[in-house]
Protein backbone atom coordinates (compact mmCIF):
# COMPACT_ATOMS: atom_id res chain seq x y z
CA UNK A 1 0.00 0.00 0.00
CA UNK A 2 2.66 2.49 1.45
CA UNK A 3 4.87 1.84 -1.87
CA UNK A 4 2.10 2.42 -3.89
CA UNK A 5 3.23 6.22 -4.62
CA UNK A 6 6.34 5.02 -6.01
CA UNK A 7 4.92 2.89 -8.58
CA UNK A 8 6.93 2.96 -11.38
CA UNK A 9 5.26 5.01 -14.74
CA UNK A 10 7.58 3.39 -17.23
CA UNK A 11 7.79 6.31 -19.77
CA UNK A 12 9.36 8.53 -16.42
CA UNK A 13 12.28 6.13 -15.41
CA UNK A 14 15.04 6.97 -16.42
CA UNK A 15 18.24 4.77 -16.45
CA UNK A 16 21.77 5.56 -14.21
CA UNK A 17 24.79 3.36 -14.63
CA UNK A 18 26.91 3.59 -11.00
CA UNK A 19 30.64 3.88 -11.77
CA UNK A 20 32.08 1.34 -8.59
CA UNK A 21 35.12 -0.66 -7.06
CA UNK A 22 35.15 -2.92 -3.70
CA UNK A 23 37.54 -5.33 -2.22
CA UNK A 24 35.88 -8.68 -2.02
CA UNK A 25 37.48 -9.94 0.68
CA UNK A 26 34.80 -9.42 3.70
CA UNK A 27 31.94 -10.12 1.13
CA UNK A 28 30.36 -13.76 -0.63
CA UNK A 29 30.60 -11.83 -4.31
CA UNK A 30 28.59 -9.38 -5.50
CA UNK A 31 25.38 -11.14 -6.49
CA UNK A 32 22.71 -10.81 -3.34
CA UNK A 33 22.15 -14.52 -1.90
CA UNK A 34 20.37 -15.50 1.29
CA UNK A 35 22.16 -14.84 4.55
CA UNK A 36 25.21 -14.04 3.61
CA UNK A 37 26.78 -10.38 2.71
CA UNK A 38 27.38 -9.47 -0.76
CA UNK A 39 28.15 -6.30 -2.23
CA UNK A 40 25.42 -6.06 -4.37
CA UNK A 41 23.08 -6.00 -1.49
CA UNK A 42 25.18 -3.56 0.67
CA UNK A 43 24.75 -1.35 -2.35
CA UNK A 44 21.26 -1.60 -3.10
CA UNK A 45 20.40 -0.78 0.52
CA UNK A 46 22.35 2.41 0.57
CA UNK A 47 20.22 3.71 -3.03
CA UNK A 48 17.59 2.96 -1.56
CA UNK A 49 17.92 4.84 1.95
CA UNK A 50 18.43 8.18 -0.91
CA UNK A 51 15.97 6.79 -3.70
CA UNK A 52 13.52 5.09 -2.11
CA UNK A 53 11.95 4.04 -5.47
CA UNK A 54 15.01 1.90 -6.66
CA UNK A 55 13.83 -1.36 -7.12
CA UNK A 56 17.33 -3.34 -7.88
CA UNK A 57 20.91 -2.37 -9.11
CA UNK A 58 22.19 -4.90 -11.78
CA UNK A 59 25.91 -5.54 -12.23
CA UNK A 60 27.73 -5.98 -15.35
CA UNK A 61 28.91 -9.38 -13.92
CA UNK A 62 28.79 -11.93 -10.91
CA UNK A 63 32.33 -11.72 -8.94
CA UNK A 64 32.76 -14.53 -7.17
CA UNK A 65 33.53 -14.67 -2.74
CA UNK A 66 36.46 -12.73 -2.20
CA UNK A 67 37.30 -11.26 -5.62
CA UNK A 68 37.96 -7.88 -6.06
CA UNK A 69 36.41 -5.20 -8.14
CA UNK A 70 38.46 -2.25 -9.50
CA UNK A 71 36.40 -1.14 -12.29
CA UNK A 72 32.73 -2.02 -11.97
CA UNK A 73 29.22 -0.98 -13.65
CA UNK A 74 25.59 -1.55 -12.36
CA UNK A 75 22.53 -0.01 -13.13
CA UNK A 76 19.28 0.89 -12.07
CA UNK A 77 16.47 2.97 -12.96
CA UNK A 78 14.64 6.16 -10.62
CA UNK A 79 12.07 8.58 -11.94
CA UNK A 80 13.02 10.47 -9.13
CA UNK A 81 15.78 13.21 -9.45
CA UNK A 82 19.15 12.43 -8.28
CA UNK A 83 20.70 14.73 -5.55
CA UNK A 84 23.80 16.52 -6.93
CA UNK A 85 26.02 14.79 -4.05
CA UNK A 86 24.76 11.26 -4.59
CA UNK A 87 28.00 9.72 -5.56
CA UNK A 88 29.30 11.40 -1.83
CA UNK A 89 26.01 10.35 -0.01
CA UNK A 90 26.32 6.90 -0.81
CA UNK A 91 29.73 6.59 0.15
CA UNK A 92 29.37 8.26 3.42
CA UNK A 93 26.48 5.76 4.40
CA UNK A 94 28.50 2.22 2.35
CA UNK A 95 31.17 0.62 3.97
CA UNK A 96 35.23 1.69 2.93
CA UNK A 97 35.74 -1.67 1.26
CA UNK A 98 32.98 0.04 -1.48
CA UNK A 99 33.82 2.86 -3.22
CA UNK A 100 31.49 4.51 -5.45
CA UNK A 101 32.84 6.56 -8.17
CA UNK A 102 30.42 8.12 -10.50
CA UNK A 103 27.00 8.19 -12.02
CA UNK A 104 25.31 8.95 -15.11
CA UNK A 105 22.41 8.69 -16.90
CA UNK A 106 21.97 6.41 -19.96
CA UNK A 107 19.72 5.16 -22.93
CA UNK A 108 17.07 3.18 -21.58
CA UNK A 109 18.55 0.09 -23.58
CA UNK A 110 22.35 0.82 -21.88
CA UNK A 111 22.51 -2.18 -20.09
CA UNK A 112 25.17 -2.87 -17.55
CA UNK A 113 25.58 -6.67 -18.34
CA UNK A 114 24.48 -7.33 -22.08
CA UNK A 115 26.16 -3.89 -23.42
CA UNK A 116 29.39 -4.83 -22.28
CA UNK A 117 31.64 -5.57 -24.98
CA UNK A 118 34.47 -6.33 -23.36
CA UNK A 119 35.75 -7.02 -19.64
CA UNK A 120 39.40 -7.48 -18.36
CA UNK A 121 40.98 -9.70 -14.93
CA UNK A 122 44.19 -9.73 -13.65
CA UNK A 123 45.21 -12.08 -11.08
CA UNK A 124 48.36 -11.02 -9.32
CA UNK A 125 51.21 -13.67 -7.78
CA UNK A 126 54.17 -13.23 -5.73
CA UNK A 127 57.07 -15.00 -5.01
CA UNK A 128 58.80 -14.07 -2.23
CA UNK A 129 56.49 -13.93 1.57
CA UNK A 130 55.41 -10.44 2.23
CA UNK A 131 52.78 -9.90 5.02
CA UNK A 132 51.59 -7.04 3.23
CA UNK A 133 50.46 -8.23 -0.21
CA UNK A 134 48.03 -11.26 0.87
CA UNK A 135 44.72 -9.52 -0.24
CA UNK A 136 45.00 -8.68 -3.59
CA UNK A 137 48.31 -11.22 -4.52
CA UNK A 138 48.51 -14.99 -3.90
CA UNK A 139 52.01 -16.29 -2.17
CA UNK A 140 53.39 -18.73 -4.53
CA UNK A 141 56.41 -20.32 -3.25
CA UNK A 142 57.78 -22.46 -6.33
CA UNK A 143 59.50 -20.98 -9.52
CA UNK A 144 57.25 -20.49 -12.56
CA UNK A 145 58.15 -20.76 -15.94
CA UNK A 146 56.69 -17.99 -17.53
CA UNK A 147 57.55 -18.45 -21.26
CA UNK A 148 55.65 -21.80 -20.86
CA UNK A 149 52.64 -20.20 -19.75
CA UNK A 150 51.93 -17.51 -22.15
CA UNK A 151 52.84 -20.36 -24.79
CA UNK A 152 49.46 -22.12 -23.18
CA UNK A 153 47.94 -18.26 -23.28
CA UNK A 154 48.24 -18.25 -27.07
CA UNK A 155 46.52 -21.46 -27.84
CA UNK A 156 43.23 -20.43 -25.21
CA UNK A 157 43.45 -16.91 -27.69
CA UNK A 158 39.94 -16.77 -30.19
CA UNK A 159 36.74 -18.03 -29.58
CA UNK A 160 36.42 -20.85 -28.21
CA UNK A 161 33.68 -23.18 -25.80
CA UNK A 162 35.27 -22.68 -22.38
CA UNK A 163 33.11 -25.57 -20.00
CA UNK A 164 36.19 -26.78 -19.07
CA UNK A 165 37.06 -23.16 -17.40
CA UNK A 166 33.41 -22.75 -15.73
CA UNK A 167 31.90 -23.84 -12.61
CA UNK A 168 28.34 -25.64 -12.95
CA UNK A 169 25.32 -25.10 -12.93
CA UNK A 170 25.53 -23.44 -16.40
CA UNK A 171 23.51 -20.22 -16.10
CA UNK A 172 23.70 -19.36 -19.73
CA UNK A 173 23.35 -20.54 -23.43
CA UNK A 174 26.45 -21.14 -24.54
CA UNK A 175 29.80 -21.50 -22.80
CA UNK A 176 31.08 -19.78 -26.23
CA UNK A 177 33.91 -16.65 -25.01
CA UNK A 178 35.85 -14.66 -27.14
CA UNK A 179 39.33 -14.58 -26.05
CA UNK A 180 40.81 -11.19 -27.00
CA UNK A 181 44.06 -10.99 -24.82
CA UNK A 182 45.59 -13.19 -22.35
CA UNK A 183 49.05 -13.08 -20.92
CA UNK A 184 51.80 -13.24 -17.76
CA UNK A 185 53.60 -10.46 -17.18
CA UNK A 186 56.42 -10.16 -14.79
CA UNK A 187 56.42 -7.13 -12.51
CA UNK A 188 58.65 -6.16 -9.47
CA UNK A 189 56.59 -8.41 -6.69
CA UNK A 190 56.01 -11.68 -9.23
CA UNK A 191 53.73 -11.78 -12.27
CA UNK A 192 50.55 -10.50 -13.35
CA UNK A 193 47.56 -12.72 -15.45
CA UNK A 194 46.16 -10.18 -17.59
CA UNK A 195 42.79 -11.39 -19.95
CA UNK A 196 40.47 -9.69 -21.57
CA UNK A 197 37.13 -11.10 -23.20
CA UNK A 198 33.70 -10.35 -24.58
CA UNK A 199 32.54 -12.74 -22.26
CA UNK A 200 33.84 -15.13 -19.07
CA UNK A 201 32.02 -17.96 -17.69
CA UNK A 202 31.50 -18.34 -13.39
CA UNK A 203 35.24 -19.23 -11.97
CA UNK A 204 36.48 -19.22 -15.24
CA UNK A 205 39.71 -16.85 -14.78
CA UNK A 206 40.23 -18.78 -11.85
CA UNK A 207 40.20 -22.49 -13.56
CA UNK A 208 42.51 -20.64 -16.33
CA UNK A 209 44.81 -19.36 -13.44
CA UNK A 210 44.81 -22.91 -12.02
CA UNK A 211 45.77 -24.60 -15.30
CA UNK A 212 48.37 -22.77 -15.67
CA UNK A 213 49.96 -22.72 -12.70
CA UNK A 214 50.59 -26.29 -13.54
CA UNK A 215 52.11 -25.11 -16.49
CA UNK A 216 54.70 -22.96 -15.28
CA UNK A 217 55.38 -25.83 -12.43
CA UNK A 218 56.16 -28.16 -15.58
CA UNK A 219 53.39 -30.25 -14.74
CA UNK A 220 51.87 -30.12 -17.70
CA UNK A 221 52.90 -28.86 -21.28
CA UNK A 222 51.55 -25.73 -22.72
CA UNK A 223 50.14 -27.76 -25.60
CA UNK A 224 47.92 -29.39 -23.33
CA UNK A 225 45.55 -26.47 -22.30
CA UNK A 226 44.35 -26.95 -25.71
CA UNK A 227 43.08 -30.68 -25.65
CA UNK A 228 41.46 -29.56 -21.92
CA UNK A 229 39.53 -27.10 -23.91
CA UNK A 230 38.23 -29.03 -26.29
CA UNK A 231 37.20 -31.73 -24.14
CA UNK A 232 34.37 -29.50 -22.43
CA UNK A 233 34.88 -31.38 -18.73
CA UNK A 234 35.33 -29.52 -15.91
CA UNK A 235 37.59 -32.00 -14.46
CA UNK A 236 39.87 -32.02 -16.92
CA UNK A 237 41.53 -28.48 -15.91
CA UNK A 238 43.66 -27.31 -13.02
CA UNK A 239 41.70 -26.75 -9.65
CA UNK A 240 40.37 -23.02 -9.31
CA UNK A 241 43.49 -20.56 -7.97
CA UNK A 242 42.65 -18.13 -4.33
CA UNK A 243 40.17 -15.46 -5.09
CA UNK A 244 42.81 -13.07 -2.99
CA UNK A 245 44.53 -12.43 -6.05
CA UNK A 246 41.38 -11.60 -8.79
CA UNK A 247 40.57 -8.10 -9.93
CA UNK A 248 38.07 -7.21 -12.31
CA UNK A 249 39.47 -4.17 -13.85
CA UNK A 250 37.77 -3.10 -17.16
CA UNK A 251 34.61 -3.57 -18.38
CA UNK A 252 34.29 -1.78 -21.92
CA UNK A 253 30.65 -0.32 -23.16
CA UNK A 254 30.28 0.75 -26.36
CA UNK A 255 28.29 3.90 -25.07
CA UNK A 256 30.70 4.64 -22.07
CA UNK A 257 34.10 6.28 -22.61
CA UNK A 258 36.76 5.06 -20.01
CA UNK B 1 61.53 -33.24 34.08
CA UNK B 2 61.50 -33.90 30.42
CA UNK B 3 62.82 -30.19 29.53
CA UNK B 4 65.95 -31.16 31.87
CA UNK B 5 67.63 -32.07 29.15
CA UNK B 6 67.61 -29.04 27.64
CA UNK B 7 68.68 -26.79 30.87
CA UNK B 8 71.12 -23.95 29.05
CA UNK B 9 74.14 -24.25 30.18
CA UNK B 10 74.91 -20.36 29.87
CA UNK B 11 78.54 -20.74 28.45
CA UNK B 12 77.04 -22.12 25.57
CA UNK B 13 74.45 -19.98 24.75
CA UNK B 14 74.50 -17.97 21.80
CA UNK B 15 72.24 -15.32 20.92
CA UNK B 16 70.46 -14.62 17.47
CA UNK B 17 68.76 -11.88 16.09
CA UNK B 18 65.54 -12.19 14.11
CA UNK B 19 64.52 -9.57 11.04
CA UNK B 20 60.72 -9.85 10.54
CA UNK B 21 58.06 -7.85 9.48
CA UNK B 22 54.12 -8.43 9.99
CA UNK B 23 50.43 -7.39 9.12
CA UNK B 24 48.78 -6.35 12.35
CA UNK B 25 45.30 -6.51 11.72
CA UNK B 26 45.15 -9.70 13.19
CA UNK B 27 46.87 -9.46 16.05
CA UNK B 28 46.26 -8.59 19.67
CA UNK B 29 49.83 -6.61 19.16
CA UNK B 30 52.97 -8.34 19.22
CA UNK B 31 53.04 -8.50 23.10
CA UNK B 32 52.41 -12.59 24.54
CA UNK B 33 49.15 -11.99 27.03
CA UNK B 34 46.72 -14.72 27.90
CA UNK B 35 43.47 -15.77 25.21
CA UNK B 36 44.69 -13.72 22.32
CA UNK B 37 46.22 -14.45 19.21
CA UNK B 38 50.23 -12.43 19.68
CA UNK B 39 52.53 -12.10 17.10
CA UNK B 40 55.34 -13.07 19.72
CA UNK B 41 53.41 -15.83 20.36
CA UNK B 42 53.57 -17.25 17.11
CA UNK B 43 56.96 -16.80 16.43
CA UNK B 44 57.73 -18.36 19.27
CA UNK B 45 55.71 -21.62 18.45
CA UNK B 46 57.66 -21.74 15.42
CA UNK B 47 60.55 -21.54 16.06
CA UNK B 48 61.04 -23.84 19.07
CA UNK B 49 59.28 -26.42 16.69
CA UNK B 50 63.03 -26.30 15.06
CA UNK B 51 64.99 -24.88 18.08
CA UNK B 52 63.50 -27.00 21.16
CA UNK B 53 65.65 -25.66 23.92
CA UNK B 54 64.70 -21.99 23.09
CA UNK B 55 63.18 -20.15 25.97
CA UNK B 56 61.21 -17.05 24.59
CA UNK B 57 62.05 -14.12 22.12
CA UNK B 58 62.67 -10.79 22.92
CA UNK B 59 61.26 -8.01 20.88
CA UNK B 60 62.77 -4.47 19.97
CA UNK B 61 59.52 -2.77 21.45
CA UNK B 62 55.53 -3.69 21.63
CA UNK B 63 53.56 -3.06 18.43
CA UNK B 64 49.55 -2.19 19.57
CA UNK B 65 46.66 -4.03 18.44
CA UNK B 66 46.32 -4.01 14.91
CA UNK B 67 49.81 -1.99 14.10
CA UNK B 68 51.92 -3.11 11.49
CA UNK B 69 56.17 -3.81 11.45
CA UNK B 70 57.63 -3.43 7.97
CA UNK B 71 61.31 -3.84 10.52
CA UNK B 72 61.19 -5.46 13.70
CA UNK B 73 64.41 -7.18 15.42
CA UNK B 74 63.93 -9.75 18.06
CA UNK B 75 66.09 -11.84 20.01
CA UNK B 76 66.92 -15.47 21.55
CA UNK B 77 69.13 -17.55 22.43
CA UNK B 78 69.70 -21.81 21.52
CA UNK B 79 72.55 -23.81 22.25
CA UNK B 80 71.51 -25.78 19.09
CA UNK B 81 73.22 -25.45 15.82
CA UNK B 82 71.09 -23.32 14.04
CA UNK B 83 69.69 -25.42 10.46
CA UNK B 84 70.77 -23.33 7.45
CA UNK B 85 67.66 -22.81 6.41
CA UNK B 86 66.10 -21.46 9.67
CA UNK B 87 64.01 -18.85 7.83
CA UNK B 88 62.48 -21.20 5.54
CA UNK B 89 60.99 -23.71 7.44
CA UNK B 90 59.64 -20.67 9.59
CA UNK B 91 58.07 -18.94 7.12
CA UNK B 92 56.40 -22.28 6.22
CA UNK B 93 55.62 -22.93 10.09
CA UNK B 94 54.35 -18.81 10.45
CA UNK B 95 50.87 -17.49 8.54
CA UNK B 96 51.46 -15.56 6.09
CA UNK B 97 51.09 -12.12 7.59
CA UNK B 98 53.94 -12.75 9.77
CA UNK B 99 57.25 -13.07 7.40
CA UNK B 100 60.79 -13.75 8.88
CA UNK B 101 63.42 -11.90 7.03
CA UNK B 102 67.03 -13.10 8.29
CA UNK B 103 68.38 -14.76 11.30
CA UNK B 104 71.89 -14.08 12.33
CA UNK B 105 74.26 -14.31 15.75
CA UNK B 106 74.78 -11.22 17.58
CA UNK B 107 77.26 -10.79 20.92
CA UNK B 108 75.84 -11.47 24.09
CA UNK B 109 75.42 -8.22 25.13
CA UNK B 110 72.94 -6.96 21.75
CA UNK B 111 69.79 -6.81 23.36
CA UNK B 112 66.66 -6.18 21.05
CA UNK B 113 65.31 -3.72 23.10
CA UNK B 114 67.74 -2.13 25.03
CA UNK B 115 70.66 -1.94 22.52
CA UNK B 116 67.92 -0.43 19.75
CA UNK B 117 69.35 3.42 19.38
CA UNK B 118 66.40 4.75 17.30
CA UNK B 119 62.84 3.44 16.00
CA UNK B 120 61.21 5.09 13.30
CA UNK B 121 57.44 5.05 12.70
CA UNK B 122 55.02 5.90 9.77
CA UNK B 123 51.46 6.71 9.64
CA UNK B 124 49.51 7.21 6.29
CA UNK B 125 46.24 8.92 5.50
CA UNK B 126 44.47 8.89 2.29
CA UNK B 127 41.88 11.27 1.63
CA UNK B 128 39.86 10.03 -1.57
CA UNK B 129 37.63 6.91 -0.59
CA UNK B 130 39.35 3.84 -1.69
CA UNK B 131 37.98 0.21 -0.92
CA UNK B 132 41.90 -1.13 -1.43
CA UNK B 133 44.39 1.25 1.11
CA UNK B 134 41.49 0.66 4.02
CA UNK B 135 44.40 -2.15 5.64
CA UNK B 136 47.53 0.11 5.69
CA UNK B 137 46.27 3.66 5.48
CA UNK B 138 43.13 5.73 7.55
CA UNK B 139 40.86 7.35 5.27
CA UNK B 140 40.22 11.04 6.54
CA UNK B 141 37.39 12.90 4.51
CA UNK B 142 38.45 16.83 6.08
CA UNK B 143 41.54 18.62 4.45
CA UNK B 144 44.20 19.10 6.36
CA UNK B 145 46.50 22.16 6.50
CA UNK B 146 49.80 20.12 6.47
CA UNK B 147 51.94 23.39 7.38
CA UNK B 148 50.15 23.77 10.69
CA UNK B 149 50.63 20.32 11.05
CA UNK B 150 54.41 20.01 10.62
CA UNK B 151 54.47 23.41 12.90
CA UNK B 152 53.35 21.09 15.78
CA UNK B 153 56.02 18.81 14.59
CA UNK B 154 58.80 21.08 15.36
CA UNK B 155 57.67 21.70 18.25
CA UNK B 156 57.61 18.42 19.94
CA UNK B 157 61.22 17.62 18.43
CA UNK B 158 63.70 17.14 20.82
CA UNK B 159 63.81 15.62 24.36
CA UNK B 160 60.24 15.45 26.39
CA UNK B 161 58.52 14.10 28.86
CA UNK B 162 55.68 12.58 26.75
CA UNK B 163 53.61 11.34 29.37
CA UNK B 164 50.67 13.89 27.64
CA UNK B 165 50.72 11.44 24.70
CA UNK B 166 51.12 7.83 26.53
CA UNK B 167 48.82 5.15 27.22
CA UNK B 168 49.15 4.32 31.08
CA UNK B 169 49.91 2.29 33.28
CA UNK B 170 53.59 3.90 33.34
CA UNK B 171 55.94 0.72 32.32
CA UNK B 172 59.19 2.72 32.27
CA UNK B 173 61.28 4.64 34.80
CA UNK B 174 61.05 7.36 32.50
CA UNK B 175 58.36 8.98 29.97
CA UNK B 176 61.43 11.67 28.61
CA UNK B 177 61.98 10.72 24.60
CA UNK B 178 64.09 12.34 22.10
CA UNK B 179 62.47 12.69 18.79
CA UNK B 180 64.79 13.71 16.44
CA UNK B 181 62.91 13.69 13.66
CA UNK B 182 58.69 14.27 12.38
CA UNK B 183 57.09 15.48 9.59
CA UNK B 184 54.33 14.89 7.53
CA UNK B 185 54.51 15.08 4.08
CA UNK B 186 52.01 15.03 1.04
CA UNK B 187 52.07 11.56 -0.92
CA UNK B 188 49.99 10.94 -3.79
CA UNK B 189 47.37 8.93 -2.39
CA UNK B 190 46.92 11.76 1.15
CA UNK B 191 49.97 12.18 3.69
CA UNK B 192 52.09 10.53 5.60
CA UNK B 193 53.38 11.62 9.31
CA UNK B 194 57.29 10.23 9.52
CA UNK B 195 58.65 10.06 13.09
CA UNK B 196 61.97 8.65 14.72
CA UNK B 197 62.95 8.83 18.43
CA UNK B 198 65.62 7.15 20.42
CA UNK B 199 62.52 5.74 21.99
CA UNK B 200 58.46 5.71 22.09
CA UNK B 201 55.91 5.56 25.08
CA UNK B 202 52.78 3.32 24.96
CA UNK B 203 50.19 4.74 21.93
CA UNK B 204 52.55 7.69 21.29
CA UNK B 205 52.98 7.91 17.86
CA UNK B 206 49.05 7.17 17.90
CA UNK B 207 47.75 9.87 20.62
CA UNK B 208 50.55 12.42 18.52
CA UNK B 209 48.67 11.58 14.88
CA UNK B 210 45.22 12.22 16.87
CA UNK B 211 46.33 15.34 18.58
CA UNK B 212 48.02 16.81 14.82
CA UNK B 213 44.62 15.59 13.17
CA UNK B 214 42.99 18.34 15.29
CA UNK B 215 45.81 20.62 14.04
CA UNK B 216 45.02 19.86 10.60
CA UNK B 217 41.76 20.68 10.99
CA UNK B 218 42.11 23.87 12.43
CA UNK B 219 40.36 22.56 16.19
CA UNK B 220 44.27 23.46 17.77
CA UNK B 221 46.24 25.60 17.15
CA UNK B 222 49.56 24.13 16.54
CA UNK B 223 51.19 26.32 19.17
CA UNK B 224 48.95 24.39 21.62
CA UNK B 225 50.79 20.73 21.62
CA UNK B 226 53.73 22.62 23.27
CA UNK B 227 51.67 23.24 26.76
CA UNK B 228 50.07 19.86 25.93
CA UNK B 229 53.17 18.16 26.49
CA UNK B 230 54.00 20.31 29.16
CA UNK B 231 51.04 19.49 30.91
CA UNK B 232 51.90 15.94 31.40
CA UNK B 233 48.31 14.50 31.38
CA UNK B 234 47.20 12.39 28.66
CA UNK B 235 43.21 13.73 28.75
CA UNK B 236 45.33 16.72 27.28
CA UNK B 237 45.91 15.60 23.86
CA UNK B 238 43.60 14.48 20.92
CA UNK B 239 42.49 10.93 20.86
CA UNK B 240 44.37 8.08 19.62
CA UNK B 241 44.69 7.83 15.70
CA UNK B 242 43.34 4.02 14.07
CA UNK B 243 46.01 1.25 14.31
CA UNK B 244 45.51 0.03 10.77
CA UNK B 245 47.63 3.00 9.38
CA UNK B 246 50.89 2.73 11.07
CA UNK B 247 54.10 0.92 10.79
CA UNK B 248 56.91 0.25 12.81
CA UNK B 249 59.28 0.26 10.14
CA UNK B 250 62.88 1.21 10.86
CA UNK B 251 64.71 0.50 13.99
CA UNK B 252 68.39 1.03 14.47
CA UNK B 253 71.11 -0.76 16.44
CA UNK B 254 74.97 0.78 16.69
CA UNK B 255 75.79 -3.33 16.49
CA UNK B 256 73.76 -4.04 12.99
CA UNK B 257 73.89 -2.67 9.47
CA UNK B 258 70.42 -1.90 7.85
Amino acid sequence: MGNAIFAPNLQDLQRYFLKLAYDGTNYSGWQIQPEVDTVQERIEKAIRIILPDVSGILGCGRTDAGVHASQFYAHFESELDLPDNLVYKMNRILPLDIAIQDVFSVDSDTHARFSATSRSYSYFIHFEKNPFRNAYSVFHHKQLDVEAMNKACDLLLGTHDFTSFSKGPMQTKTNLCDLTSANWEEIESGVVFRVSANRFLRNMVRAMVGTMLEVGEGKMAPEEVKAIVEEMDRSKAGKSAHPQGLFLDQVKYPQIDG
